[in-house]
């Protein structure tokens, strides 16, 4: 079956540009101290994580246990899972993944170390940690070098194992001023590293320092304290990356979409709000001139420009944000040029917890 | 299992409140020659739409062909899919449903004819339409109605069964000042109402002529043309339509979340955008007095205000969208008081084509 012969909406997934851009971010990080964990939470699927491991990745970054249980059940990792578990039916499901499988968790409160210990105590097991840390973002972490290097101490006394500490500069990785980005994602890369000094005072060297995003990658990826990136976009790419970082890859993925009705200067497509997200704004044709200007629940309406959309053609529409708009869909349709080789499922969307 | 004791996030439904807001929107229509034809685009399970035919609905409105294949596999109908079908395998998905359950698809332009009646004469079954009209909100829909009364008179000249009409005023249904509302509201069916008279005097009176939502469900509900209502809303209720309507029923949906982290005035919980949606604006407590500013993709930071949340609380929101939050899951856990009585799937949002 050829790309445009398939239903819609549905997700395409040109193969061949994901693994030139899976080879590009490898070849950045090869011959460096700092190595890639790429997050998992962009593709959701073992096939792309797999790939990745097979280019050199050190492992997988997953934002959320249910991302984590399917990379463990498909026998993928050391995953780092970059958030907090919280609540017993979290700790006892994380204590019941396969053990050949290395799992790590970040913790930010004394709460997620109880926790854990007490999953440890009922299970004979023990969990590895890192502490998450605040470089600037204001979600979640320890804003305080201090209070990290004492958690470290907490940690280190009971049962976990201890592995070090990670920081996400959210806040950096989509400013579209390449200076403004690098100053500011060099700031917060910079409070990380006073918590690592704070670490190493007290004698809790952390063995892996986690950061960076897409947007950040070669910043955090050159940054001396750091050990590993947790950059996931750059695998696909989408409309916003593609404007703050025109020098990564290629766009991979698209949204393949009928034009359902045309009236004066717009045109209609079947995707709306549950096939296609717009938190990142709006998002463009892939290969005509388009945008789509608004979205209903299953209505897009484009305004047509340059591009004269005609009700029954097959449109192909570039998201502006592709992990939230992944999120809705149940799988991708994997093309070599125009030819559907293979269905793989969007599987972390469903062990949504 | 009690409401607090589920594993987060997860939707919870209180089936008291749903049972009181179907009963309340059922005695409306009770005695009127206007009927129910409630939206499945919002609740997306049969439980919900075999209870509201229960309590007198006249069949089920749904927003694309992959809702009406989950109602028509159910046994429920008949099925007004108020969305246009374009491209041979929807139409052949269409006319490969069940014989018996009546489903009825909207047109609006030659395509949608053309394509149906090829349809028809492919298998030999006689689809049943309606014209969508655009009343205001420039989507679908014809516009001028001498189009409207010259599409009908193609349609009936053809094997496809002509019914009437549909012209939803979404563009009214959530203005805020009531007297603003009713007035456009009005207007829009005012014009729905010049395709009604265009058809009478071209001789195809409409057997059909739905329109309505839940902000305007008593607006179209007591307007003489209109046969049919098709709200959707009013069976959870959600928080824009708890601001617009505040006389209608009672919120019956929660999302139940976990704090994961506290940080001086404000508290994260593990619910971002890929488990509540923010289309319609910030999210608040359903039950202690907080807002959820900030939604990541699997953070929401919450601003506390006079809810002292901390670590490890369970908390429940009442999503601002309903439709957009439960398209993100795949389950309700429905309650009766803090019981957790039954889980029932949200089976549309697989079936999302």
């Amino acid at each position: 079956m050829r790309r445009h012969e398939l239903d819609t909406p549905a997700l395409i997934l040109d193969l061949d540009v994901v693994e030139a851009n899976i080879a590009a971010m490898a070849a950045f990080f090869r011959d460096r101290p700092q190595k890639l964990r790429p997050h998992f939470k962009t593709p959701k699927t073992p096939e792309i994580a797999r790939r990745q491991m097979e280019a050199g990745a050190i492992g997988i970054t997953a934002a959320k246990l249910g991302e984590a249980e399917v990379l463990a059940r498909a026998g993928i990792g050391p995953v780092l899972i970059a958030n907090q578990l919280v609540g017993r039916q979290k700790i006892d499901r994380l204590l019941a993944l396969p053990e050949h499988v290395e799992i790590i968790v970040a913790v930010e409160s004394l709460l997620n170390v109880e926790e854990l210990e007490a999953g440890a105590k009922r299970t004979g097991r023990r969990p590895h940690v890192v502490i998450e840390v605040d470089t600037g973002m204001h979600r979640c972490g320890t804003a305080n070098p201090e209070d990290t290097a004492a958690l470290a101490e907490r940690i280190a006394a009971g049962p976990l194992v201890y592995r070090g500490i990670m920081g996400y500069e959210g806040h950096t990785v989509l400013l579209p001023d390449p200076t403004d980005r690098r100053e500011k994602a060099t700031a917060a890369l910079e409070r990380l590293s006073a918590h690592v000094r704070a670490l190493r005072a007290a004698g809790f060297s952390p063995e892996i320092v986690s950061a960076g995003g897409t947007g950040t990658y070669d910043i955090a990826g050159s940054q001396p304290d750091v050990t590993e990136v947790q950059a996931g976009s750059y695998v696909f790419m989408d409309g916003r990356y593609r404007s703050v970082r025109p020098d990564l890859g290629q766009p991979a993925l698209t949204l393949l979409t009928t034009v359902i009705a045309r009236h004066g200067d717009y045109a209609v497509i079947d995707a709306g709000m549950k096939a296609l997200s717009n938190d990142m704004g709006p998002s463009a044709g892939a290969r005509l001139p388009f945008t789509v200007a608004r979205l209903s629940e299953e209505h897009g309406t484009v305004q047509t420009g340059e591009a004269d959309l005609q009700p029954g053609m097959k449109v192909e529409v570039l998201p502006s944000h592709n992990d939230t708009t992944i999120n809705l869909h149940s799988e991708y349709y994997v093309v070599r040029g125009d030819e559907v080789v293979d269905v793989w499922p969007v599987e972390g969307a469903r062990a949504y917890r």
